[in-house]
């Protein structure tokens, strides 16, 4: 309630996870309103006609972005939920002018040029570029709290990579898996993961009572969960399924172990990483989560089975791709970036 | 299996009700393979690349439009499963090149001009689209089964409509409906009935787990509802509903009798009408239909409960909007124009 | 956060409004943690077993019930979640006890006896009972703020019938319904609405991909909605459909005003009752509310739109079964009990 | 059309794979009505009252079920629809009094007695049941075809069984995988796989928007496709999840084959073993299938995706669990039994 509230602006909140976010922003008792971005021309459009949910909770009016509004606003942070391209071309400028930026695109998640071929990205200064792809910070405050408080750039994570990047990094670490066998990450994500705009896939009739798997061997995730897992490409085997439902993912991991383990060392590894704050849910030995636990919440949650040999292990991970998935893990960097706790604006 | 069976042709057999049809076409025992058409140029496509589940049934190109294809196949019956603009365009001539035509469209449903009004139809030949709007049979079997036999052109019903119209027109027409106190039809439709073209509107996650009213007092189906029932404008309340599942409609129907009744008079009146063929399926007092119950399958059930007092009724009608609600109807017509029995192909 | 935080108890925080109420009421700033009962013997179960969604927050046990438990934990007020039959059998006790009780169940609503017959209540003293009958408030704020305040006993409403009375009270007040036509609701709700229990009707298989309608003529809601909006009997029409949705209610209903009237008396109208507080947001003329708009939060949203001849209106209401219609509501209920906010804890 | 058709009887018609199955079974060309039996005494039931569908298709009462009545029907072929302790029971007498016998449960589809230990099995005559435990012959055409023709009792596959089966014994038969490394089946079911019975797990609210993983490392149809597949235990990993759908079932199968392939290889493979009749329908390399292609057909689709190394390969199987996965191949058994073409009835 000070005078001294930090201001965010948003570019891309009508898409669903800019939407999410913005809600997110409203609640923060630690900000004042955001500033909401277009770059649709001559729009004088408001948030609530495309989301009329918003109705009697105020006006919100999307502003034709340029720098010299940000700066007249005073502006700190800026989010970007954004094409790749479009935060690709903004980024450079918004570091140069001194802002802080949470990008929610696949823009700079990618430290590995051959991971970033899959985008195609093409830079007007591909030294700017080059530089910041080092310097961005990857997101996920479980395993770079220390690095992302201090980032000017942080890449928030893909939410399939999310899902199966918390369990599998923890278990990585702690040196539990046989990775030369190979992982398989066989995830389902509800229909809002693939964005609000109308396609043949998303329609209605298509998606609904059906189930598919796309982008096999090709989904762009795979070079997020490579880097941030510590697997070679032919290690990882990751298989997206589209799932009637509107939000929500579930990813089901089979890896093999090193030598046969008890619950109580799985348990102890994924307690090494998560056990000591951020938003990661351990269920016990047995007991998994379901996609519905995690709705609307920030959590990522994580259970597993091992077979009665103990060589082998099932995990299954459920997040909200649009909360730990997107925007509830955008504002938990925030968090982190500003020195509040992780839980602030998120319960 | 004769030489001399049937050649149909369909134009718009991609979008939902005219694959439906084409599927139905495909088993009827009288025809041969359909002609399946299409305006986009240069296409070269086949109807099962938008529609895989035709795996190993065989090839379904889509032919290039021209009436000379028509006459060089030999075509006896055209379906069109086009926007209404393109029916209103091609059926002058498919009339005048000796075709008869079953339009799925709302092109030539209406009689009166006032109600032909809301679709704004700009023709080329008035004259002729005046005396085809007037020779027009309105595809009802049930209540039009004698002018279908030999009709030219027939206008296959509205997937609402024919809900609310199938009860409403048996109990106006036995005198029992007080029409000058006004019927009211609550209709609620699967999300199919928006067409194949993916809109915000059927985006999944906007339809799943919602329902909404739309076209309050402005839905195209009310003139047909009006003319078959005969009824005034304000003596008719039609409020489409749009349903959080692919296919299916069920209408709510309230009205008010003339006089006290009993459960036999209303299912006398029913009876009189389709007790004897067609596909309108009655429920005994007091048991309803749901939607499942004609889901894939031609019927329209209809079944209703009085109220104690026996001046007010409500009817539940529930119908396939792509079986009896359009493509089913539509071969339905057909096997009336044809002679054949209405069961035809549809079992 | 100060000492003297009032004491809740809920009996049937099991059931799904019975759960909605216990997340509500460990958030509400003003309470301290909710005492949870049970009448099953020997359980030792606690809430997090029923919904693992309750991981990590904390253990939620389940004690059994006693008046000296609620004496020795100090409970002020008392929330039931039950089925009817208990909730007429524990109230006459908990008011001599000195609670103050907020009923979820339908025992207590209706003030005519003709209207409670179809409960078929059988009260250990029938006199007492008669008694509380009288004295019950009928939970809804908008309409009866003050009484409330003062209540002993708060029936909470029904979640249909609030989402017809919100618009018909106001309307009928306002003298603009001409009742003797009749009102028609046409009311949809999702499976929540018919409990936890599982049944054959809410089996997913049945529910999914269907509507029906069901308790034609003889929903038990009818009575709250006669008393509250003040008809009779023959002037109401009311019918429950089952959506193929987890929650939210969408009502349609149909009324004939007694004059020609413009969008602006009809909002001043509502407006008049709601617009100074509570959880009723009106949306502007020809703009609808869907329930996806009002699901997880406690409005009841209010939408309208009028004929061409500004005598036949129709409304559209919208709101969360399981908060508007029930936990959320009782939430507010407490709010007006004790002088808070009505939005605190449900914002 | 003779008077020599075959008479079947059904015990189990009132569950969804028996209903299923008298659907088909009374559009049989060859058949006459099915004797419809049921062991609820006094019930009188017909089905019509559990599937109001039915209506207008006659009744369809179901009889107590005796061994008198079966004679003096004239059945000869008993389809079991049972639970599967009934069908270890009536089987041994069934076959004894000379009936040929498809049986739907899991009673009889085991050879190995380690396998069968998961059900429990208590025999009247354990010598009995052991003859039969390695007379039986399960029920899968396209594998053995041969043995059905003669077969006196065939044990019809389970649902998730039949999709995981179908490509891996032929690709395992083909030598391609390198089964050492293990085989990751990663399978999702709609909720009517459950059965009709109402439990928590098939509430609505609790299926719908959810996904679920469950019975790991412990489901029934393990031991199935083990013997089926000619795989040791430890080298099968079957994950069985519970999709938001009414049917349907989708398992994406990951596989390490034994040297480098190419399509065609795996193409070869499966077109041996499916390439000559039955219901498997093979997908061109890249191209999936989804679970609506196959719906309320009894086709299996099979398709894939080699990774770039030629070296792991992924499997998506897809089809409709009352059909192929359950009453569809009964009635292809059915028809390989008597010598009809294995389409008859199906399409």
């Amino acid at each position: 309630m000070s005078a001294a509230r930090l201001k965010a602006a948003i570019m891309g909140a009508t898409g669903y996870a800019g939407f999410e976010l913005t809600r997110l922003l409203l609640r923060h008792q630690k900000l004042a309103a955001p500033l909401l971005l277009t770059r649709s021309e001559g729009s004088g459009e408001a948030l609530e006609s495309t989301y009329p949910e918003l109705m009697g909770k105020g006006s919100f009016p999307l502003e034709p972005f340029s720098w010299k509004l940000l700066k007249s606003r005073g502006v700190n942070v800026l989010f970007l939920a954004t094409p790749h391209e479009l935060s690709r071309e903004l980024v450079p400028e918004a570091i140069a002018q001194g802002l802080r930026v949470i990008d929610l695109s696949g823009a700079w998640r990618l430290k590995s040029a051959a991971n970033r071929a899959v985008y195609g990205f093409v830079d007007d200064d591909p030294e700017a570029a080059a530089k910041l792809d080092q310097s961005a910070v990857y997101g996920m405050p479980e395993l770079h709290r220390d690095e992302i408080r201090g980032a000017a750039l942080v890449a928030n994570p893909g939410c399939y990579a999310t899902s199966v990047i918390v369990p599998l990094a923890a278990l990585i670490r702690a040196g539990l898996i046989d990775t030369a066998h190979g992982v398989v990450c066989d995830c389902k994500s509800g229909v809002s993961g693939a964005g609000r705009k109308p396609t043949q896939k998303t329609h209605f009739v298509e998606a609904a009572d059906n189930l598919s798997a796309y982008s096999v061997f090709g989904h762009r995730h795979t070079g997020e969960i490579l880097e941030q897992a510590g697997l070679d490409a032919e290690q990882l085997i990751f298989t997206p399924h589209l799932l009637p439902i509107p939000r929500g993912i579930l990813s089901t991991i089979y890896v093999k172990l090193r030598h046969a383990c008890g619950a109580d060392e799985i348990e102890a590894a994924l307690s090494e990483c998560y056990g000591k704050g951020g938003w990661v849910r351990l269920f016990p030995h047995g007991s998994l989560p379901q996609i519905r636990y995690s709705l609307r919440t920030n959590y990522c949650d994580v259970g597993y089975q091992l077979a009665p040999d103990g060589r082998r292990l099932i995990v299954v991970s459920c997040l909200d791709n649009l909360m730990k998935g997107a925007a509830g893990q955008a504002l938990q960097n925030l968090n982190v970036m500003f020195g509040w706790s992780e839980k602030e604006g998120l319960e």
